[in-house]
């Protein structure tokens, strides 16, 4: 099978996510990396699209450009990561969706909740497809904690227990560091600061793996950095559809946490505990028996997206990269309207995440008030 | 220095916490338990008295007629220790407080806030001390944690996140256990279920440590086992006095939590965590530094109420044994009115954590409104 | 029950495991302490027999006074804890034994070889109990990892890993401490540095646990720290009778340990982990399935020796107090010839410490050939 | 630059490291695969290729042809990877070796000492480069290891405690497994079971990191499983040149292990530990200071070797991948003779490994006999 031709808008020099993409690309060899829009100038971009081996004439100076030029090619991308900004999320997978080609696309959908709906719109109405990486679903044990909750290990769910708590904008250095400057700008990253950019993980992987849909939320958000114009904490009450309620902290001003995304479950009958740091390990309880401790790849049977055996630990990057093969498949039953039964976080997954930063920031306006979503 | 005469209401034949006040009483050799009303019936009173070796002249049948002999012998007990379910603590305690007995009492202070005023009434008008064994505030580690804030070793706290989950009341086995029959007995326990028994601990914890006040809390809780009259399960955003920020989750449905009382603390220059399951270890990271796990008797010095060297775990006797030692010191000093500068929970702190239980539940009756305390 | 009368040689000012052994004798209220010969001049010894509240006439500037003065009493002791040096623990065992006062001693049992045997001698021909405090046998974890193991959890034991690791004497500081003193004295601690203060424990345990007997060792020891004068550091490679094979490593150089006791032991069915300084989980894994949390007091049931539930941590003192309590059961039993199936660490065990020492010491000199024992 | 086109011998259908060394080529896209003989037929070797995409006129049915075809071709191979069984390193290597191309190949060097010392000369003799894949050198926190012992953070060291546990040869499965099938089997393998496939791991990584030089050692080699041809469980005390001592297990026999490699080293000023299930954090001790956690990315400085921010876990592939990182690099620089400080794993490496394994075999016959080295 001829491995897919890949695009890129956004990635260039100093980005972050821009490499972890393709990274996850690469990784199973079922993509090519072909043309790109990688920068904000046409002469960054130049300069970046070299640097990864593209063709001259297919790096492009903007997305536009690109969309219409890798369209019209017979050996056009199939598809194109977007991996920009929040704010350009949405005009760059337009460009692409409306003229067949899949995109894929960093999360939070959107800045805003106004251009998420306008993007379902258009990805709806268009034959192609449209996957967020929502890349912690990508991780073998959280797929293997959702099949056990689908399986009633944990019994009725009753608690969901989530958080993300890191610690890199404590101190007020937003300006001197490119992550942190388009993150705390409201205008490019969104009304939601910590709130958009780690609570949507939390929040999506929460629903992923517990199969429950939030009915309302109660939010307390804060910006404890003076002159910070985002959230960088906050404090969430969840109240989910049949009963189950939850809390979800998300943080960016946590001395300690690099990157602690936690998620606790109890049902009934049971309870789990993963922590992403440590990806490779969860911990189970049936209730009155004790713990087990299940591996990515051990006893207890190999999870979903394993590539080596228990006790060779898989991180980040793998479980990006299952995003990515979740793709691919979905995308090469595409080439024959085949069916195609990958999961992968959606563009109404990715709604719910832009639902979820707007009910968060429109509650804690109201001082903590339910807002149901 | 003579050994203080003890005497204990409650803490007879299967109770759980009159056997630990008895552990934590005798391990510093500073008590000498020598009465007791420990029982509901006269003859259950005798017979756990006599185990406890006991002069049957000095086993009671009940509370009032200890504290009126005991008063009237020129032997008789200096302090006492109240163990009952808690809707007994007013009334056992004031019966000792008129008597200028000492009383160190077990949380939470009273089942209701009406009594935990009329009782605080009482004590600050006798002569005699109140002790309230919230005993987690004897770790010393606990100890080292609340001088570490108070030196500012972690700047302006932001963010406190607490919680205590367990397990035991997963299933609906009230009715079978002897300890689960009175706590979830809103005629004993008092109006909050999970509040009150471990939210109490969480939150007098969380203000001991931070050194805190809090201003306002949104509760959100629940009874999740069908038939339970009080709630097993909370869910708390609080707001503290000078902007401070946090969440309080109890729990006592969450399966594969024995005892999981768990306190992070972050300020705009460091934060720390500690579970109380592992007790001896806690983690501090100075913001841009690596974390580094102090240990109770280690390299970073000796906390406070230490009796072994670092790496020979102590354990939750040997804390609660601090509360003794300090009510030791404190009722010692009292013999000859001096001065004592033992610090332990008041009946001031067990008001404010009958506050917080009914706060909680008014909150949550208006659908987590928030309820300034 | 009366309880039993005690009475102490060694444990004065300064001393670090005769407090721990007044805390062990105190916690569970078997034993009153009322006799001692403390330190080791006639006016530390007074000194510290006040503090500790003895009475005048019962504190003694040497253990010949005591034991023979004790005898003659009618309420003389009825046990004698021998918490010294290890050199002068034969000399003062049997100036009690023979006069049929109980012994609970510290370990190693004795400083060399010829003492132990001669003291073994002492102990068997007379009527009194001895007991050896070999205290990590107390911990419940390990009784139930015992438990596990003699009935077949980890089928025929292949592999025993047993490490025992300090760092409080990395560097040459022996002469300033009071504890680093003795303990790197031959003449005082005897041949073994740590092979006999640690190694032993370390042998102990892991005898205790598998239920193994050693058959021959080969040993490497080291004195790091420039001009001291027994090991700090011990390699021993292990045969057991009936073919499982183990390594034994015991530093008290090793920047980072502070009391680091490790067990780990494999069967053909299944393996267990365990490490003193969280001593309330347990890890065990039947082959084939997901590793189990064991916890002390759990969902694996209570094992031999809990004070308190699950959850709640129990540490040092109370495993210490755990032997103490089987010497009081063994005691009371011997006021009557009852029989009594208190398990409790013997002379015998003693014996074999002292062996597994001077077989280490032997092996070393030799290259580390191997030496039976 | 032009990627590096490279081949592969072994690593057909069934084999687990192939597959592993075909991810780390492609990381960092700095290798094309072309060519290949992947497997024993050159039926299962076509087959195998075409799943991999190569062209059918690349596909080779054994290492000669393909190493003579390629040789001769004006775009072959640049590269080779050796992923067989052990005892076909040697040829296989020697055959690209003397035409010029550069190899990549898994450890052990070879089954046997002789063929190790016949290919070092081979290697020695060609201009091409060998690269041995001690994978776990590459893990950033043990570059960060080495430098920190380089940097005398550690002083002199005195101590090195390595171990590499396993499980997954508990049970006489041998025959079931292809894995096991190979691994135990002496005729491929070599004569070392576990001492050859993980010892050799453990051993070259404490080299690494410590950067001592073994003297000789002492080992107790065992197959526990009866009728298992290669030992499955080692004991073995190691003299390091200048006085450090230090003990190395390896077992593939001690369940609840899956791949547990863990490094300890101690020197006179501090200490480390890691492990490699969770290889993003190592705990690092200076002596009277509290232990430090020090990340893969983080407060402590990016360790050689990171791709992504601390908190986002990296694991065994990426640690690989960077051996295949410095490969490129060296490689690169010898196309134009350029001197290149890339590090990693040389042939003289793989020879001091089979030089270990032979020591201990030989050492293990002699009843652990030290062996000089």
């Amino acid at each position: 099978m001829a491995r897919i031709k890949l695009g890129m808008v956004g990635g260039g020099k100093d980005a972050f996510i821009g490499a972890v993409h393709r990274y996850a690309a690469r990784l199973d060899d079922r993509y090519e990396l072909v043309a790109g829009a990688l920068s904000s100038t046409p002469e960054k971009s130049l300069e970046s699209g070299r640097v990864l081996g593209l063709a001259d004439d297919r790096i492009y100076p903007d997305f536009e450009a690109m969309a219409e030029a890798e369209a019209a090619r017979t050996d056009g991308i199939e598809a194109v990561a977007i991996v920009t900004p929040n704010h350009m999320h949405a005009p760059a997978a337009k460009a692409f969706l409306s003229r067949g080609v899949h995109v894929i696309c960093d999360k939070p959908l959107t800045a805003t909740l106004q251009e998420a709906q306008s993007l379902v719109a258009v990805a709806e109405a268009s034959g192609a497809l449209f996957v967020l990486t929502h890349n912690y679903t990508g991780y073998p044990l959280m797929r293997h904690a959702k099949a056990m909750v689908a399986a009633g290990s944990l019994g009725d769910i009753r608690i969901v227990q989530v958080e993300y708590a890191q610690d890199w904008l404590t101190e007020a250095s937003d300006a001197e560091n490119k992550q942190a400057e388009w993150r705390t700008d409201p205008a490019r990253s969104g009304v939601g600061g910590s709130t958009g950019d780690i609570g949507t993980h939390a929040y999506n992987l929460a629903c992923f793996v517990s199969g429950l849909t939030l009915d309302s939320l109660a939010a307390d958000l804060q910006s404890f950095v003076s002159g910070r114009r985002v959230d960088d904490n906050g404090h969430v009450l969840l109240r989910f559809k049949g009963g189950a309620r939850g809390m979800l902290w998300c943080s960016q001003v946590a001395p300690g946490n690099e990157n602690r995304l936690t998620l606790r479950i109890y049902g009934d009958k049971g309870g789990l505990s993963w922590s992403q740091e440590n990806p490779n390990v969860m911990e189970y309880t049936l209730f009155g028996k004790p713990t087990q401790i299940l591996t990515r790849n051990g006893a207890s049977g190999a999870a979903d997206g394993v590539r080596i055996p228990g006790g060779h630990p898989e991180g980040y990057l793998e479980g990006f990269a299952n995003i990515y093969v979740a793709a691919a498949d979905a995308i090469e039953a595409a080439r024959t309207s085949a069916k195609s039964d990958a999961i992968y976080p959606t563009v109404q997954d990715g709604l719910a995440g832009v639902v979820f930063v707007d009910a968060c920031v429109r509650s804690s306006a109201k001082d903590a008030a339910w807002v149901s979503v």
